[in-house]
């Protein structure tokens, strides 16, 4: 089975104004595009990808599309305000997070918690938080598509009743934790 | 509400041993790429896109991907034998029936059903067999994916109960016709 | 040193009110761009690209672009009639010859006489009728452009003194061929 | 008559050992590409059309192609550590030189000798110093190359007679400078 997604750990939003978590997004279908603003293969297809994944979905909302800015290389060029120009420039729309520096070496936070490879990186995240999809490199559009659109018709698994109190509500009726299987 | 899709009417099916109707095919999500192969547009984009299509869903089978060759101009230019060279050169491999053609004037059969403006045309059908999309002109990669992921995925709507007798089965009950709203 | 380009032999012209000849455009830079009609290659890079050519040069008559319809395959698909529509379609304005069939087998006469590869096939020739390209696949715009402006502004080579009688005239005086070096 | 091009004014190079001025360059022909990091129409199709320009030229040394870093606007973006980071992951091997920095406003001393509009710029000079081509935004391969390549083939103007003492040498015989019209 495939894992839950880590939580993001991020030091500044850019094109949202509250931070962004994926707690919060739980019940939303999650495209993360983990990039640089000076990888060539971000630029030419992955970062235009997720913008016009992200304005697809910028009405009804089922799908959120988040960019998050992994620089694990040529720190010094890609600064905050180098990448603040680079939205301006390229004229982005979908909210991108700068993902927080590593205690130790260039790799920053959430790419390290995530495993990535390096940039870009498609990350596709279910209505239950479930990583369904972690893709290094250039994804076909027609295919993301695809992926995307099943995840948002799916109906949702079943709750998963992990420190619930037992008893009935509206949700239904739940064994003690200490019953459960 | 969107209309159920009018039968195919086609003369000669290539890339396929039995042809194909969409009566055969109800339950399962249908994609019709309507085109004519002296059309530049489909040429460069929708018979690409609908050729990828097909083979993203060969292996499933949950979406069938058909080449409809709607000819209304040229019809000298673009015979059989003209688009079985034209399938061999572009190495094709969706099925592609040629549409009847029209008893009176250039249109053919499947084409006036339709109600095409032209090609090429992108018509999306749902597994109960309904019309969900009917685009002309260039379709974009995300955006269709999107549509027929999420019709893969999607619950199929309750079985419509036209004809049927009044009285229970496993179904459910019905009114008698004559009672129903 | 590169071979004097062979004359075309072509059946039928499009595009153009009076049948075109290498031996008439001498002095000219002429681009020759063999192709066939159903062939991809051709489609999606190499018409465009002599099409463009054509348009670039339709005012100073400087370089004539040529295309050469070299049928070696499917001819049953490829008939004047489909180019024709082909042609329309596509909305090429460059003169467009027919290669004339072999006397036995597939291959047309002018492409035999080149000695093509297949389509599409890019021949550049001088002001001198000297071949100066022949390149078959796909040709860089900017290489093509630098070639094909490189032979444009280059000064003619000097008159070849080849069977002409001795002695004088305006363009010089020449040696009697017994006594050349 | 085009006007002369102005010299150079670069506070650092890049891929070059020995700083380049156009009066060193002077027979040769030249293709100055003005440009930003990161403006999306330079990197999408300008920047790559110089490096290849360049590349097409490396060996012969005929045609010399520079990059001009004409930073305008978010110059803490664009700084030189930020250049060196584009240069590397761009694969750029073209000389490309940093224009200075104006001494009143953003725009930098080159870009305001050459007046130009934005970015992309190019600029091609010919083999005598002479603007032939000033064209503001993208510029088709094609057409670029056959202005290059006729700018390489071209025979030089004969050499401008200004500032030379009167009198005869091998190159001709000349009024003295005021007796000239």
């Amino acid at each position: 089975m495939n894992p839950l997604a880590p939580e993001l750990d991020v030091v500044r939003w850019f094109n949202t104004s509250t931070p962004l978590t994926l707690a919060a997004l739980r019940g939303k279908v999650v495209v993360l595009h983990a990039f640089q603003m000076l990888c060539p293969g971000c630029v030419a297809h992955g970062t235009p990808q997720a913008e016009k994944l992200h304005r697809l979905f910028a009405q009804s909302g089922e799908v959120v599309v988040i960019g998050l800015h992994t620089v694990f290389e040529h720190h010094a060029a890609m600064s905050e305000v180098a990448l603040a120009a680079f939205i301006h420039e390229y004229r982005l729309t979908l909210p991108i997070g700068v993902d927080r520096p590593g205690a130790d070496g260039p790799v920053p936070r959430t790419m390290r918690r995530y495993g990535l490879r390096g940039t870009p990186t498609t990350i596709v995240i279910d209505r239950d938080g479930v990583v369904r999809e972690h893709a290094f490199g250039q994804v076909d559009d027609l295919a993301l598509g695809v992926l995307v659109g099943s995840l948002v018709a799916a109906p949702r698994a079943l709750p998963v009743a992990d420190g619930e109190s037992a008893g009935c509500d509206e949700g239904g009726c739940r064994l003690p934790a200490a019953a459960r299987p």
